[in-house]
C-alpha cells in the first residue's frame, strides 16, 4: 500500500486484510516493526483522538513521530495554487510538504473542509493536492469529505461486537449542534457501512441530504459490496417514457448530470477480487464502461457474445429434437 | 501502585520507597525499563517542568509519550456533569479521558483549581472526578489542591542537601505576586514537610492563611509522623468550659466543623507501617473512628479493655501484698 | 564540540569535519548514537523544519527530544536581566534553561532578534546570555543574527550540487516581503559563502545593506578562508592623506569605528589550520594584534625579524662579491 487517502481507494481485500492485521496487533505486539522509522503529521486543524493515537501507535510498533500545527508554534501555511502571498501565511504547501516528507517516513494530513465551495471539498482538491505533492506515504487524519481512518475504526469497532455485516443495518443520524460541522465522518462511514455490505438509512432533516456524490458513491459500495458480476445496461428514465418533445427534454435534462456512471475499475474496489464485467453488447467505449475494464482481465463481454450461439444452439435443439 | 494523586494516598514506606528508587535511577540508568510503553500527557494548563521532565523521564526509561492540550492543537474539552454542551467545548472528559487512556499505559493530568469554589476544589472534585474516570494509571501533574510531583521532588531536594528531617525547620513564606495564585503547591509542600517530620511554620500576611483543611492535613501528617500509636480521644472545649446555655451553644458552634475528625486508615498512612490505633472504649462507630480501623489489625482497643484486669491486679497486688 | 552557536565559532576544519559527517549519515544510518539520549528544544518562535528535521533527526540517532514553546502550552518567559517581574512572564530564562538542560542532554534555543535595538542584536545578546546559562551543550536553532543550521544545510547543498567552492560566485539578493524580515539567514549566509571561499555579491536596494559587522565578518572569512599567512599591518587611509588639521581629523574619525581590527584568534578560524601570522614589528600588543596570536604557535615575527639579517647578508653578498 502507497497511500491510505479514502476506503474508496481500496479493493475490499485490502480493507479486510487491514482489518485481520488490526486485530493481529492488538494481539501481538510488535514493537520493533517500525523501528528507525519517523511519522510526521500536519495538523491544519486541531485533534484529540487522532494525534494521541497515531503518536501511541507509532512508539508502540517502535517508531518516532512528530507533530506540525501550522499556526500554533509553526508558520501559517498557504494552500491555493498561484497566489500573490503577501497576507498571514509565510510559506506555501508546495514547499511545505515535500521538506516535512524529506524528514519522514510517512507524513499524515488532517486539512478541514474549505467550507465555502462545495464542489472543491466534495472533490478534496485541497487535500489531494496536499497528498499529491508528498513524495512518501500520505495518510488522511480527516479532509474535507473524509475520514478513512475513523471509518476503518467503526468497522473493526463492528466487527469486534459482531454486527452482522451482510444483512445489518445501519442507521446514520443527523443530530444539532451549535454549528454547522463538516461533511467527512457522515460521508466516510455511510460508505464505510455500504462497503460492508449493510444496508444503509440516513435520517436527517429537511435540507440536510448528504450530497449527491457522496450517497451514489455509498449506493454504488453497496451495490458493488462482494459482487461476482457487474451486469451494466444503459436505459431510459421510465417517468419520461414517451417520444413527446417534453419526454425527450425531460429525459434528457434527467441524463444530463449523469455522465459518470461509466464503469471503470474503481467500481470493483468492494467487489470480489476476481469479479467479471458482462455487458450485452454493443457497448459506447469511455461512455457506458471504461477501455481499462474493456481490454482487462475482467471483461467478459465477448464469451457473452460467443455463448450466444451455443445457449441459443440449445434451444433450438430443445424445440426440435425434444425433451424437458 | 495504582495511582499518584497525592502523597496523602500514600503510606510513609511507600514515599521512603518512592524517593529511594528515584536516587537509584539517578545513579544507574534503566534504558530499557519503560520499553514499549507509553505515557499520555493531558495539559488543561501551561508547564514547563513538568512537561519537559516527564517526556525526557519516559525516554530516560525507554517509552514514548504524547501531549494534548485542549484549546491548543485539541478540542475544548469539558469536565461539568449534565451540562448542555452548547458553548466552546466540543468534548466531555467523560468521553476523552477513557479514549486518551486506550492509546496510553499511564496517563498524566494537570487541571488547575477552578478558582471559583473553594470546597469543590478543596475537595479536588474536577481531578480526582477525571482520575476516577481514567481506567489506567492517572498521575496527577497538578490539580487544584494539590502537586505531588514537586512535593517529592521537594523531599528528594532536602534528602540530597542532607536537611534534617525529623527536628528540621521548614518555613514557607507568602509572597507577593500580581495575581492570585493557587494553592495547589503551598497545600502540597506544607503537608510533604511535615510528613517528612519537619516542624512546619507558614509565613503569611493577613487574610492569607492557607484553608483549614489544608492545616488539618499538614498538622495530622505533623502529627502522625512516624508514629507508633495513635491514640484517639473527644473532649470539651476549654475555652467553653461550663454548662450554661452559652457554654453549651459556643462548644456545639465550635464541635459543628469538626464532623471529620473521625480516625480512618488515611490518618496511619505517616506513621510508621503497623502503627496501632488505641481508644479507651466505649467509643461510637463512625463518629470517633472508623470500622475499618476498629475492625482491622491495627485496633488494640480489646487489648487495652484486657490488660485494664491484668494492671489492676497489680495495683491491687502491690495494695494488698506490699512491695515497692 | 561543546556547543553550535555559530560557524564563526568554528574552525574551518570543524566545519568540513561537520558535514563529512552529515554526508556519512545520510549514507550510513546510526540508529543507535544516541540512544538513551535527550534533546531539549526550546522554541520563543515559531517553526517548521528545525522543529520537524531535529526531531526527526533525533529519532533517527535513536534519541528522544522534547519541545517547549513560551507562550503556547509553556508560561511566557522572561530574558531581561534585573527586571521587576510583574508583567506577563512567569519566568525567567535564568531558572527555565538550567532547569530544562537538567532534563536534557542537548538543548536548543529559538530566539529571533528583539528588533529594536540593532546593536545588541548584532551582538547576540539574548541568544548568547540564554547559552552560557545552559550547562549542556547549547544549540542555536536561529538567534537575532545567526543561522548556523541553516547555513551548514546550505554548504551541503551547494557540495551536492557540485558548485564550485574557491572561485565559485555567490549572490545573495534582497526580495520584497510584507513586513521587515529578521537579518539572521542573510548574515548567516554570507558569512558562510564567504567561508568556502566563494566570491560573496549582495543585491539590494538604497537602504538595505547588511549592518557593517556583518560584511566586516564576511569579508574576513573571505579573505581568510584557506589562508595559510596573515600578514598584518596598519596604514593611514589614503583619501586623507596630506598633515592638514582637515586632513588629520578626517583620518582620525574614520579610524574611530575600527578598533575591533585587531587581530586574534577568531580571525584564523577560516584560514588553514596551522595558519601563520605575519608582522614587521614593531607591533603594538591588543591593538594591532591579540596577545593570544603573538605568544602562540602562530606567531612569525620574531622568526621574519631575525631573517632579517640573513637576507640582508645575502644582499650584501651579491652586491659586494657579485653573482646573478
Amino acid at each position: 500500500m502507497k497511500r491510505f487517502l479514502a476506503l474508496s481507494d481500496l479493493a475490499r481485500e485490502e480493507v479486510l486484510d487491514l482489518l485481520a492485521l488490526a486485530t493481529r496487533l492488538e494481539r501481538q505486539p510488535e514493537p520493533r516493526a517500525a523501528a528507525g522509522k519517523v511519522l510526521g503529521l500536519l495538523f491544519f486543524n486541531p485533534s484529540l483522538r487522532t494525534l494521541a493515537s497515531f503518536q501511541a501507535g507509532m512508539a508502540r510498533l517502535g517508531g518516532s513521530s512528530f507533530v506540525i500545527s501550522p499556526g500554533q508554534g509553526s508558520w501559517q501555511l498557504e494552500t491555493k495554487d498561484g497566489v500573490v502571498m503577501d497576507g498571514a501565511a509565510a510559506e506555501h504547501v508546495r514547499e511545505a510538504i515535500p521538506v516535512l516528507a524529506s524528514y519522514a517516513d510517512v507524513l499524515g494530513i488532517r486539512a478541514f473542509a474549505g467550507g465555502a465551495d462545495l464542489a472543491a471539498d466534495l472533490a478534496d482538491t485541497s487535500f489531494r493536492t496536499m497528498a499529491d505533492l508528498c513524495p512518501v506515504p500520505p495518510v488522511n487524519l480527516e479532509s474535507a469529505i473524509d475520514h478513512p481512518c475513523q471509518a476503518l475504526a467503526d468497522w473493526k469497532t463492528m466487527d469486534d461486537l459482531a454486527i452482522p455485516a451482510r444483512g445489518g443495518r445501519f442507521v446514520l443520524s443527523w443530530a444539532w449542534h451549535p454549528k454547522a460541522l463538516p461533511l467527512a465522518v457522515p460521508a466516510a462511514v455511510v460508505h464505510m457501512a455500504a462497503l460492508r455490505g449493510m444496508e444503509v438509512t440516513v435520517l436527517r432533516p429537511e435540507g440536510y441530504a448528504l450530497p449527491e456524490p457522496v450517497m451514489a458513491r455509498t449506493r454504488q459500495a453497496a451495490a458493488l459490496s462482494g459482487a461476482h458480476v457487474l451486469y451494466a445496461k444503459s436505459w431510459g428514465a421510465p417517468q419520461c417514457y414517451g417520444q413527446t418533445t417534453d419526454d425527450l427534454a425531460a429525459e434528457a435534462a434527467l441524463r444530463a448530470g449523469l455522465r459518470d456512471w461509466c464503469v471503470d475499475e474503481s467500481w470493483f474496489k468492494p467487489a470480489v477480487p476476481n469479479a467479471r464485467f458482462f455487458h450485452c453488447l454493443p457497448v459506447r467505449r469511455n461512455v457506458v464502461v471504461a477501455d481499462e475494464v474493456l481490454d482487462g482481465p475482467r471483461s467478459a463481454v465477448v464469451q457473452e457474445a460467443g455463448n450466444r450461439m451455443w445457449v441459443q444452439m440449445a434451444v433450438l435443439h430443445r424445440l426440435l429434437c425434444g425433451g424437458t
